[in-house]
């Protein structure tokens, strides 16, 4: 081709209108990517999830760099931390060790009574998580009333027996025959609690704005971390349930807002009499740790 | 302007050429966006954590009905928990809370030895945690090495500046000066060990074949809750940290294979004597629990 002075002055005008079609497309697609973009930082609920997401968390972040906690931005005061010898530590953390290894999932309850008050305490321990520009997404709904658990019960049940019918294998279900498990979960109703977990997946300003959460899946994750550690220290036992599936009935059937999203259920009390569990064991030391 | 057969005829070959522009910008802009869109879909397995998203959730489950573990398929045993009187119960609940409401993110560490032997029992106190379909999909990489612990501040510092020169508005960073908070970290040369956290976001079987991880980011971070409330009580800190710029080359200088992501970063020791956090509350009891 000939980019010489005669070849631009004979095609000036061509090259002229490929150009504002060029310009004309770019500033379309802009300004709809644009759109796409602005809407998924702040306009779709469904959306603000993404914003937990790895291709998120690459941009800008609500903490720079990334640190789960945005306590940069206020003022400092002095922090003091109890000092054990090196022997106490070592107690200490091989005391709460073994606590933390009796635990075990258990899904065959008593319905004794389990005082209220603790739970209190059990949720107040699980809120001193740390949490994304400490955002603190959680919601924890206690559910006591036997009428409200046995209706969560049927919701849950209805969603496994689809699973159960048409979701799983012939085969699984059959080795399930043998152990005699099924879609009943009468443990939801056995249980004296039902602790629904409800993730925020955005929050709301002093005048009704909506804010950005992020990491709020991590963060209410660890935040259950913690609720498992203290449920297990008060000597009571739980299971925990991911009925997704159930989500969006519960969540109504609770009257929660649309920016908490049932992410765990989580239903304690002691332990049944003849409780039994699965004889499972967990992974070696070397294969979940590596030191360099 | 005129439309009319004349004005088409005069200058239908500036027409073609706006169009042959606005093909060529369409087909680039396909191909770009088509690329990244599969991309994200398949090929690179930092990506597949979509795959444990809610849109995902929504559909079958490597456990029907979405309890945590798939436990049911194995053989039962009997399942034993020393049970407390209800005034035990309580105060241990709130000795607990007490505990855990002392813990901070702390950003000031004492640069003391900490016995490794403590962090093997944090860890396998971390690995004590539920999973999706026992999966146990977490490596914990604990980093003691003075020369690594460098670098990995190195790696984390240039993602970091980047997000001060770049990512952030002016006036954060202002705000931020005042406080001298910069993007140095320190503290990822002083704290005696880091703890690399990596999601496995698939498994690997015995022949080599790949393994479906259900859940692995409600798990991992619920371990990592259980291994901050055993830093807790054994009196050292850490900071809840997510360097995930960073991620892709740390995992890379650590050596990790590439079914392991970074999830968060956790330096731990003892708090430096002058530490300092920021003054921030809890939410209230009321603001984070509903009964019913």
């Amino acid at each position: 081709m000939d980019f010489s002075a005669p070849f631009l002055t004979r095609y000036w005008s061509h090259l002229l209108s490929a150009l504002i079609g060029f310009v004309i497309v770019k500033f379309l697609a802009q300004s709809l990517f644009g759109k796409e973009r602005k809407r998924r930082l702040s306009d779709d609920p469904a959306r603000q999830l993404d914003l937990d997401r790895d291709e998120d968390q690459d941009e800008v972040q609500g903490v720079p760099g990334g640190p789960l906690s945005s306590e940069d931005t206020t003022e400092h005061i002095p922090y003091r931390l109890k000092r054990y010898t090196e022997k106490e530590m070592f107690r200490r953390a091989e005391e709460f060790y073994r606590m933390m290894d009796e635990r075990r999932t258990v899904r065959f309850f008593s319905d004794d009574a389990v005082p209220l008050g603790v739970v209190h305490t059990l949720i107040k321990t699980a809120g001193t998580s740390p949490s994304g520009a400490h955002t603190q997404p959680w919601t924890y709904v206690i559910v006591q009333d036997v009428n409200l658990k046995h209706q969560i019960r049927e919701l849950v049940e209805a969603e496994e027996e689809i699973n159960y019918r048409k979701r799983m294998s012939a085969t699984w279900v059959k080795d399930l025959e043998k152990l005699r498990t099924t879609w009943e979960k009468p443990y939801l109703d056995i249980a004296p609690y039902l602790i629904m977990v409800f993730k925020q997946t955005y929050g709301v300003g002093p005048n009704g704005e909506r804010l950005n959460h992020y990491y709020s899946e991590i963060s209410i994750s660890i935040s259950v971390g913690i609720l498992l550690a203290a449920i297990q220290n008060a000597g009571l036992v739980t299971v925990t349930s991911t009925p997704l599936n159930a989500g969006p009935a519960l969540r109504t059937l609770l009257g929660r807002p649309i920016n908490e999203k049932l992410l765990l259920l989580l239903p304690i009390g002691y332990p049944a009499h003849n409780a039994t569990v699965p004889d499972l064991q967990r992974k070696d030391l070397k294969d979940i740790m590596a030191v360099m």
